[in-house]
Formats: C-alpha cells, sequence, structure tokens
C-alpha cells in the first residue's frame, strides 16, 4: 500500500526545527493540509505565517527528498499521527508542548487504549524487577496497557510482564521510532511493536540523544492514566517522569521498600510529596477507578483479595503462610508463631509450597520464599 | 526514708473502683488531699461526692492496709506520681482520661524529658530489629529520651539502643510497675530502672491482664511528643499506638519496607493516612523540630548529613560506596556502575570497609552489608 500524500507529508513538517503547534495550527488553516504546507511557494508559507527557520528547511532538496519516510511508511503498520488526527490520543493532546505528531511502529489502536506507565531503575534490585513484571502482567491481563520507556531494567520488565498476559504494552522512544536503543532490546521491540507499539515523538533517523529522553519521559506521562514508579534512585530520571505525571493531574504510584535501599529513596521521596504508596495491583487499580475503563477482556475482578499472580488460586492457608513468609528466611518456629496453624500443618504445608515452586529450604532449617525466575 | 503519708493515700486511691479524675477532683477541693480522703468518715466521702463503689472500697481493710505500698515506698527510686503533682508529665495530663497517679520506678526526673515512643512488632525481622536499636541508639544519645512498653521485638531493641547510647529509656507497662512482663525482661528492666524509668498507672502487683495494654498503649502515646512504628502487622497493638498518638496530635513516623514484607503493612498503613514515612533520623528530628528540647547533651548536630550512628564519622566516598550496595548482595562492577567510581578505587574501598566490619564478602565476588551485631 502506497503511503498517503499527507502521511508523508507530515513527516516532513516533524522534521522542521521551530514549528511548533501554534504556528502549525494557523498554516493549516490558510493552506488546508500538510501536503498543503508542503507544496506551498516560499511566498505562500511566509503569508501563513511560518517562522523563517521552518521556511528555510521546507524549501531545500532535504526536505523534498523524504524518501526514508515513504519508505518506512510503505508498511502497513507504520504511522504517522499528527496532532490534528482524531487518532492522536486525547490524553496526551490535553497536555502543553506535545509532539506535532507522533510516529508508531505497531497497532495504531494501543495508542488510545487506558494506560498505566511502569517506569524505574536501570539497574533494580531482583525484588524490583520481580515487582514491575508481576505488576505489569496482572494489570495487562485486566485490560490496562502498559507503557514504559524500553529502558533495561524496571522498563523492560514492565513491557514483558504485559507481553508475558498477552496484554498491551507501548514503548515510547527518545529515538527515531526506527532507532532501538538500547540494541540489547531489539527482540523485546520487536514482540512489543507486534502486541502493542513503539512510539515516537521525534523524526525517523534521530539517535537517541541524551537531551531527548526528558521529551520522551512527558510523553510517557501525558499519554497514561497514572505512572507508578517502582525502583529509582534520588534524582533519577523516573522521578521527573512522576513529576510531570503529577502536573498534569494523574496519578503518581510509587513502590516502598527498605530504608536501606537506595534504589527506595526516590520512591520514598515521592510518597511524602503525595504519591500514593503502592503495595499491591489493587492499590492501583482501585485509585484509577478502572473498572469504567474495562473493555471486557479476561478477568475483570478488582476486588479487595486481588493478588500478585502466582498467588492467584492458591489456597487461602497457604497465601497466609506465604505472606506470614514475607521476603527474609524464616524456620517453622517462627512460622507458626506468626501463622498461629499447628506446627504439622505448617511443616506440611511448607513441604507442599516448596513442591510447588514457592519457597525453597535455606540452611539450617529455614525457608525463603522462591524469586519468580525471568522469561 | 519513710514514705510520705500522701503518697501512701495517693496508693490507696489509684486502688478504689470508679474514681476517675473529675470524682477525685471534686473529692480534693473539699477533702484537702489524698490523706484527706482516705482518713475521712464515709459520711464526708459520701458529702464529698465520691461514687459509692470507691467509698465502699475505702472503708474496707484491704484499703487500710496498704502496707505493700508503703515497703514499695521506702525505695527512695520509687515513687507514685498523682495527677495534681507538678512532676506529672504535662504531655500526659493534657490528654483525655489520664491515669489518677503514675507508678515510678527509677528516675522521676525521666518523666518530663522529651520523648520518643518507639514500638512496634513482638517478632520482627533482624533489620527491624536493627532499625529500632540504632534509631534509638542516635536519637538518644542527642537527648530524647526514648519510651516504648517493654514488650519483645522491637520494644526492647529500643529500650536497648537508648542504654547502649547512655540515654534516657522509659518502659510503660500493662502491669504493676513491680510485675515484670515478660519475665525475659527482668534484666533489661534492672537496667531501665537505673538508666531511666519503669512507669505505670496500675496499682502494684496488677498482673498484665490483656485489657490493660490498651491504657498502657495510651499512656505511651500520651507521653511523647510522637511514635515511631518500626514494623508492625496489620491490626497490631503498634498501630493503637500511633492512632492514639494521631489523635493526640501528636506526631506518627513509620518506617516503609518490602511490599512483600507482611511486617511492613501495618507501617505502609499509616503512612496512607498521613504517617510521616521515615527513613533517617533526621526525618524525625527536623519534624519534631527537636532543637528546641536540647538540654546540651553530647553532640548537638541536626543537620541533613545526619545518618545513622556506624556511618557516622565514615570517609565520604566510602559512604557513597556503602549506599551504593544497598541492603542486597552486589559486585563490584555493580558497584562500579553504581558510583562511577574507578574499578580499583571501588576495589581498595570495599577491601577498607571490609576490614572496618562494614561489609563482607558473598559467594561469587559479591559483597553484601553487615548486620549490625545485638548488643
Amino acid at each position: 500500500m502506497p503511503p498517503s500524500e499527507e502521511s508523508a507529508a507530515w513527516a516532513t513538517l516533524t522534521r522542521a526545527p521551530a514549528l511548533d503547534i501554534p504556528a502549525l495550527s494557523k498554516a493549516l488553516e490558510i493552506l488546508g493540509s500538510a501536503r498543503g504546507i508542503t507544496e506551498a511557494s516560499d511566498a505562500s508559507r511566509e503569508r501563513a505565517g511560518l517562522p523563517a527557520a521552518a521556511r528555510e528547511f521546507l524549501s531545500t532538496a532535504a526536505a523534498a527528498s523524504n524518501c526514508a519516510e515513504r519508505a518506512w511508511l510503505e508498511n502497513p503498520r507504520h504511522h504517522v499521527v499528527p496532532f490534528t488526527d482524531p487518532r492522536y490520543p486525547a490524553l496526551l493532546g490535553a497536555t502543553e508542548r506535545h509532539p506535532v505528531a507522533l510516529y508508531v511502529a505497531g497497532s495504531l489502536d494501543a495508542l488510545n487504549e487506558p494506560q498505566l506507565a511502569i517506569v524505574g531503575s536501570r539497574n533494580p534490585t531482583p525484588q524490583g524487577r520481580d515487582t514491575a513484571h508481576e505488576l505489569s502482567e496482572y494489570l495487562a491481563a485486566r485490560g490496562l496497557a502498559i507503557t514504559s520507556g524500553l529502558a533495561v531494567g524496571v522498563d523492560s520488565a514492565a513491557h514483558r510482564g504485559a507481553l508475558a498476559a498477552q496484554g498491551i504494552t507501548l514503548a515510547v522512544l527518545g529515538s527515531g521510532v526506527d532507532v532501538i536503543y538500547p540494541r540489547s532490546n531489539r527482540s523485546l521491540s520487536v514482540e512489543i511493536r507486534q502486541q502493542g507499539a513503539l512510539v515516537s515523538g521525534f523524526p525517523l533517523g534521530t539517535p537517541p540523544r541524551r537531551e531527548n529522553f526528558p521529551q520522551r519521559n512527558c510523553i510517557i506521562a501525558a499519554l497514561s492514566l497514572g505512572t507508578l514508579v517502582v525502583e529509582a534512585a534520588r534524582s533519577s530520571g523516573s522521578l521527573i517522569t512522576a513529576r510531570q505525571a503529577a502536573s498534569y493531574g494523574r496519578e503518581v504510584f510509587a513502590i516502598p521498600g527498605s530504608i536501606h535501599s537506595p534504589l527506595s529513596r526516590g520512591c520514598h521521596e515521592l510518597i511524602r510529596q503525595g504519591a500514593k504508596l503502592t503495595e499491591t495491583a489493587h492499590d492501583i487499580l482501585s485509585e484509577l477507578n478502572f473498572s469504567a475503563f474495562f473493555t471486557g477482556r479476561s478477568d475483570a475482578a478488582t476486588g479487595p483479595d486481588m493478588t500478585f499472580p502466582r498467588e492467584l488460586g492458591m489456597d487461602k492457608d497457604h497465601k497466609i503462610l506465604l505472606d506470614a513468609l514475607g521476603f527474609d528466611p524464616a524456620d517453622l518456629d517462627v512460622l507458626v508463631v506468626r501463622t498461629g496453624f499447628k506446627p504439622e500443618a505448617v511443616s506440611s504445608m511448607m513441604l507442599i509450597l516448596e513442591l510447588e515452586g514457592h519457597v525453597q529450604a535455606a540452611p539450617g532449617g529455614r525457608y525463603s520464599r522462591v524469586v519468580r525466575s525471568r522469561r
């Protein structure tokens, strides 16, 4: 399918410097369409109020030769969605200084799914990685799309959790949508493109410059009903995303952790500033009042008994025992005290939990929880 | 030194049923003193408005024979402090339904020290126990008295931390001040009595009945400028103490932890309800504006660089490295990435930290932080 001339014209406009939405809106009124702008004479463009820098670019050969964009647009799953398009996400359009157009590789519908951003450290603890994966998987299975930044660490775990649930996930890039960074996430990006979308506000071929990431973070926050920060050091990019979300009036969620963990300090700072302390998926769903968004996908339970996927369907007493075990190793006596169960009951239940892979025996007759393996 | 007749009379009055502060205040106005009440005729007591149940008790031989109280009061460090006494703690007197008198074994001055309550689980994690001990030690060294309930677990760690700092600590009992419970804390109670005070609102000999503990918790909260909850399950007694503190308009502090730890759930609940998320001693001191209370004891620094005692005086780079290590084992490469230090610098600093006992080598070339040993 040949690309629409209008999409190709928008791709050209995204490359023009100094073209912001007010200037473009005015020019569109006068010249009718993106193609009207790119095909007009320089004099017409000047009369339409386009800034000099933009006009200069549009008169060059570089602007005329948009072969790369045209070739890219030939793929039916590649789209340029201008701010004037009804498919441009309304939540993003409601924020100041949103991109002139979004480049989308993958499902165009994903853009307008109700989304939760899950972001955090590029170097999380194993627990942080697990938490991102599990919450993402659980929420994606219930119809929330999961939006993140394709970085290593928490971002990747969030994307992978949603993919594991056959859910929708969006990766917003700080580079052109055809420039995958980091390279180690190329195969992940292929899966995301199949099951959701890669999204960028930058023209094709844009390298992942450091200065691009704040805008990437703003798009993540703006697309989403809320932003969850899983682990973040103080002064990290995730906190910027969270603060942007708050400035847009969106919910901010943060996972607490040990006071001795540097990667919990950013989350604790957010909680002090009003972010919702988040222990379970239910904390997020209840705050977003997500039932309003349900699309009928899979299990729609939002009751207070919801918990992480690996514990779903577990015997109630086993669940109590696992809760009592917590995240530090403990011996059977301690578990007897904590649960009030009989020693022989605790002993046999722990055996079952061990066989099921929920706990493992540690030296000294102690048990610890099994950290879920990566997928 | 023979006990004052007035103290002995107050001891008798604390044993009388149905004698609350309004009734006692009225009777004191008419009969002049506690001794005036205990030595008056039944008719006078009736005219003074004492309730029938109290009058009945005061007419019995049991009331007259207060030998045990007299014998106890012969010890110069044993006191009965009635609500009319200027030494009765003002913060406690400001709350509704405070005890008619406090029994004190130890330092009477301790009662009016500025206090922080530190409470939590009887069955904490090793980290929780450490945190209680370290915060208590640090704060007690800076002149805050530490008040708790002599229970095992967090309470004991808090008392011990204050004792380790040669600071002041108060244990409020749910039994008579002469009935030490749990018995495993008898030797701890001897130290507390020497360096602070055992305190109770219950008459001598009162057993540690379950129903006494809510009142004990109220006294802890009422004596203190603020209450810190270190680890607590949902629906635990520590949360009751914290809610009482909040109802008295006092600060509530709570330590966050892993979302997988049942012992962090109570703290997280408090934080959601407005308790101050607490990572360091500084969070407490700054909120209490404690400089106002400084008595000139030891180091009076309250700057933002304050941290736990074991890290005081540490080289700045070593501190950064230790922070970067966090609470999970990590290898040198990870520490290089986290700190931005050169690999050889990280390697030599880790050696020093290991020699100093701050970290220990774990299998696979990883390092973990040393959990401070119990004292």
